[in-house]
């Protein structure tokens, strides 16, 4: 059933809706904003308590907002860790909603500031787990780092040194740059000796900096030469997250950390191209003819994903199924307000189920 | 001789001293503080050009100033690295100098930033350079980060993870409390699988993060759990120098970028308990029984060494032998400026020298 506003009392009279008690709680202030919160929602994974409060800007999707943000968005932009899947866990409904959004002929982009993969890569991940995406669906922040220097015409005979992964290197071939550092640096250790003179290639031009689980001294040392020594070497941040589900289990320092810590030998700021940077906008705005005001970020992420939406002028959901909890959310410390929220994605081919009942 | 105002003129005179040419540019502007550069100094190793140039603020050490200030200092605080030695070669002539400054009373402290060993090792190192220092002579950060726990009676019951080397374990250790992490866990990696849930000690009560040559991802992960999950957990940092000298040959990364690190997965802001912080200054102050006036803080950094003598009252006096360049001290994007300026600390036996001929 799509829920008009006409029709809302028709639910609220159901007592065995989810947002049946929230109604009577709120009944004597309602307004229309407040009486699409009555509608159907999905937040069965989160406390009763919590559930009574709503963020003071944020809506809860709702299956009657699901359907104007449905009618007002051409191309819905998604996070994949902690959207999609966490870890390498698929999160179960996301076929199901991709299917629905592609058969309603919405444009599907997967955007990742995740750098350890390339597109290549993330393409072959998504088929693993079931879901057809094609690779020019997929914008990772490794991507984002060789297109950074592409469109900055960094000359090819110049070297580009990796803290990262091997997405990273992988991007930087496929758009015709030599990748040093890396995997491969991983095991290089230092030996500690007075007259130790640690050598470093002055043809490197430029440094990216990404998520990296094999850290060390060595590619610490290295990147920082390059950067304080070759003149007007870049400093390039694939992207800042503090932290990232490297496991399904918890939360695991991400690029943030392998980022401030060259920030911190190098005494220099960097060009980040991940979200939230618009940088990968610009992709976007080129290979569709849509305005921004008509695309959907939906992300689990306020400082990354949602700030991206809302810097490119995007319409924003945020999912409560990562890093970001509802009293995150809801904190008066927090001064970045999604336009929806609601618990995961596949809320929204849930909703959109009790919407056409 | 020594060089009262009065006999400057003497000295301009004389064509082979450094300093002729200075005046001779100088010499329709003199006032008393030009005069004072007119005296004996010892640049020999700083380019003519720059010579010419004095900084807007601070002084060039000369054999008559130099007297002023040890007419009116009782304690010398001497930063190691860069300025008693680099890496693990002394600076030729610094034994003397401090024979000298012991023969004329004065109190001497070791205060360094370098967190790696512990007083009683470099009580050692001291030794074997053929410097007589004694232990409660030496305050190094690691000594530091020991000492916060302790006047912040910090319970001996909980646990204190270290991202460092082996000196904040020793200091640690004597002042009765149990140190994880350090040298050990830098042998340690993670086995990457979705279900991978790092352990970590809910008993951790305080990460301290220094100079770590050793760094991986399991410390990273390991400091940043605790500082994130353990309630109340502390984070303490040596020190922010972005740079050292690791070895004679050039700098490296400094716990600044391991610092910064664990600032940038936690998104939390250290306690610092090495320069520039005074905290290390209470001990000295307890020690002597004399005012910071009278101490004079001599180092190689502007940012660490020149800041902590003056924010905690003392005079200061910069040395060109470490990380600092006479064109870093007279860049005007520089703001902090010692009292004095000369190329290395055995000047001072070699001013004294001159000025007593």
């Amino acid at each position: 059933m799509f829920c008009h506003p006409s029709l809302v009392l028709v639910i609220i009279n159901q007592p065995n809706r989810a947002s049946g008690s929230r109604y009577a709680r709120h009944s004597a202030q309602l307004s229309s904003s407040h009486l699409c919160d009555c509608a159907s929602t999905i937040m069965g994974d989160i406390p009763a308590a919590a559930k009574s409060e709503s963020a003071s800007f944020s809506k809860l999707l709702t299956s009657h907002n699901l359907r104007q943000l449905l009618d007002s968005v051409d191309a819905f932009l998604f996070d994949c860790d902690g959207v999609i899947w966490k870890g390498d866990v698929l999160i179960h409904g996301v076929p199901d909603t991709i299917d629905m959004l592609r058969s309603m002929g919405k444009n599907l982009v997967f955007v990742t500031n995740n750098s350890t993969k390339s597109r290549r890569a993330y393409a072959k991940k998504f088929q693993t787990l079931g879901i057809s995406v094609r690779e020019d669906e997929i914008f990772s922040s490794s991507f984002a780092a060789a297109m950074f220097l592409k469109v900055n015409n960094f000359p090819t005979e110049k070297k580009v040194y990796v803290i990262g992964e091997q997405g990273i290197l992988d991007e930087l071939e496929s758009a015709g740059y030599t990748g040093l550092g890396g995997p491969e640096d991983g095991r290089k250790t230092i030996e500690w000796e007075q007259n130790n003179l640690f050598d470093h290639d002055k043809n490197v031009g430029a440094v990216v900096v990404g998520l990296d689980r094999h850290i060390n001294y060595y590619k610490l040392q290295y990147a920082t030469l390059c950067i304080r020594e070759n003149p007007g070497c870049l400093f390039i941040a694939t992207n800042l997250d503090a932290v990232g589900h490297m496991s399904v289990m918890q939360e695991w320092p991400g690029a943030g950390c392998m980022v401030a810590a060259i920030r911190g030998s190098t005494e220099k700021e960097p060009v980040v191209v991940g979200k939230p940077s618009t940088f990968l906008m610009d992709f976007l705005l080129e290979k569709f003819d849509i305005p921004t005001s008509r695309m959907c970020m939906v992300g689990d992420r306020l400082d990354t994903d949602i700030l991206f939406g809302q810097n490119a002028g995007c319409k924003t959901l945020l999912v409560l199924s990562g890093v970001t909890t509802l009293s995150t959310l809801e904190d008066t410390a927090n001064h970045i307000q999604p336009d929806y929220y609601t618990s995961q994605m596949p809320d929204m081919h849930k909703l959109f189920g009790e919407s056409v009942k």
